[in-house]
């Protein structure tokens, strides 16, 4: 296996090359220090830790992480080194360093002892809740369907009610539930629209309110970096250490007024869902092949197909109440079928011209953001490619 | 941003913190001598290649790999760091050893020497083409629009032509070229369409015929996994030395009838990318705003909408060619959209209870590769939380 050693510095023509087993001890040399160095930012990274905590600043700071990626990525260019993977490897000490600092912090509660009553607290949102403030040492109480008798014991001295039950019963529960709220008391939701939820918060009680919408289901193992949108209510800065709880355990918060909410949402969601569904009925109707396609796919159509099966394993009443949810979302749906109608002669003329034209509008339009959307794709096709 | 910085060993009972700008300073440092380790690894990697090639030892040593590991999550272990953290480092870099050594390797020719004739070799694809067949020591020849007058010299003792020409004039390409090729001389393509080509290089040329499709661009920096589909002509084993050359860079072959290649790329990338191409003309003529609504995405609407964008990236004549690209296409794309328009009076009466039925009916066809949609697309999304 190893090579004939040589003695160095003779004075032969075609110098012999170092054995395999040298090579292989200056390897290993090297990630020896390689784990020291780690270890050493590991301890200076403690050191942030403690700065940031007792100044209160946030864990997460995409800018510093985009420059100091950057900064390698110049670096291992300028040392012949691949630059995605410096990128690759920096993004793991990252996400590594972030989760570290998350799991120091997150358990932490802002306001331990506070007693946290969830309305639904049965269902699959609620349990999730309820496990994440029991862990930050909040005092939980759970009213589910059947606890309504105990309703006065459950809520005595509550500084939290959030409701974590369908979006259709929301309001009606929102005003059962108030007149047992404690002055001070928090109340918040986390159904998927706001504007209705909200005002029926506000009607039925004159306390704190807040609306949330955390874009991610229960089966999320970890809250580092998923968002919760926070459209204010009455007296935002009573609900502040709600707020700050939810940073701690890695949230990242964004305010938006609830109109803006729902307006935006009927793009993301249902929109989107919608075109998803209308691709796979298509698909359906005229039989295709799936598995075939899939052997005949670039790994960036195979990507696609699978945001289409994604939809079709999940559960479709969820997705009606999506999809139809308000009369806006309808007359959007509607919208969109018609503005596909449009491009119907351009087909049937099958004018490539046009076609080029409308193009190169739209991809003006989209700007920079093309660049990063392909810069996205391709890193997760990359990913894809070599997983599976 | 920055707390005051004091003099250090002071006698006060709480010793003051660094400021967070000299602790990211002394991050930036490690990180730099981070990089310096990667560069000079990879130099004793290179070393290790050059040795392994003189004495014809194999890349990849398991053992030597997993040894490495042990070393190295030992050593964090008693450093106070992960060791499945190390490990996951660690295991990139040993991946971009194997991928570095990988691209050393597949420049080895089946057949090293041969004489190959690039018919539009000055473009992106043939110039990608050419240079892996270079790697690779075969003697490659370009015949581009002004180099015809050549023919003879370039065509003489070949054993592989390939056009890389635009789609529209590869037959007439094929008819011009047949009259100089060799006996026993492969003929090839690589358009996206099959059927007319295929027939037109079979109807000029009498010897052994293979249309190719490669499911990538010439901005491809490794044939690692990725598809080639291959539709026989005539004598394909006549055709297999060019075959297993394929398969030896790393590409997966896919052996289809010329039809019904044509039918599923009308399904692949006709319609899915007439089908993004409708959704961002939707979203531009609504002047939806692209940023904010990302700020409010969950990762899977981030990453379709990265999809979207990432289209618009491209070439919108590529595009138009592929979309607009025979009847059949066109006529598959007026059935999509009337299809659509079948969902406008389900979306207009608001038809929850239809949508869902329907949705089931397509959920029960989609049948078990939903579920396996659903892990692959939670797999990416998950890569790209943590990347972004």
């Amino acid at each position: 296996m190893t090579s004939p050693t040589h003695s160095s510095g003779s004075g032969a023509p075609a110098a012999p090359k170092p054995s395999l087993d040298h090579l292989r001890n200056q390897i290993d040399a090297i990630d020896k220090q390689l784990v020291e160095l780690l270890a050493q930012r590991r301890r200076v990274v403690q050191q942030v830790i403690e700065v940031k905590q007792q100044h209160d600043l946030p864990t997460f700071h995409p800018a510093r992480e985009e420059d100091l990626i950057s900064a390698r990525r110049a670096q291992a260019t300028q040392a012949g080194l691949d630059p995605d993977y410096v990128e690759d490897l920096f993004r793991t000490v990252l996400r590594h360093s972030r989760v570290g600092q998350l799991s120091t912090l997150s358990r932490r509660g802002t306001r331990p002892g506070a007693k946290v009553l969830i309305v639904g607290g049965l269902g699959h949102m609620g349990r999730f809740l309820a496990t994440w403030f029991r862990q930050s040492d909040y005092d939980v109480r759970i009213l589910d369907r059947d606890d309504w008798p105990q309703v006065g014991s459950l809520a005595a001295g509550i500084e939290l009610c959030i409701l974590a039950v369908p979006i259709d019963i929301t309001p009606a529960v929102a005003a059962q539930i108030a007149p047992y709220l404690p002055e001070k008391c928090v109340l918040a939701d986390i159904t998927s629209l706001k504007l209705k939820p909200l005002e029926a918060m506000l009607k039925a009680y004159t306390g704190p309110v807040v609306g949330l919408h955390p874009l991610f289901g229960p089966a999320t193992t970890t809250m580092d970096k998923q968002i919760v949108v926070v459209c204010p209510g009455r007296d935002l800065e009573q609900c502040q250490w709600l707020l700050d709880q939810l940073s701690l355990w890695g949230n990242v918060l964004v305010e938006t007024p609830a109109a803006e909410h729902d307006k935006i949402m009927g793009i993301v969601q249902a929109l989107r869902h919608f075109a998803t569904f209308t691709f796979g009925q298509f698909l359906y109707s005229r039989g295709v092949p799936i598995l075939r396609t899939l052997e005949l796919s670039s790994p960036i159509y195979r990507l696609e197909l699978a945001m289409v099966g994604r939809l079709f394993a999940q559960d479709p009443d969820l997705y009606a109440e999506i999809v139809f949810a308000t009369p806006e979302r309808q007359a959007l749906l509607k919208d969109f079928i018609q503005s596909l109608q449009q491009n119907l002669s351009l087909v049937e003329r099958g004018d490539k011209a046009e076609f080029v034209a409308r193009f190169r509008e739209i991809a003006e339009w989209f700007g920079p953001f093309s660049e990063q959307a392909m810069r996205e794709s391709t890193f997760v096709v990359e990913k894809l490619v070599h997983r599976f």
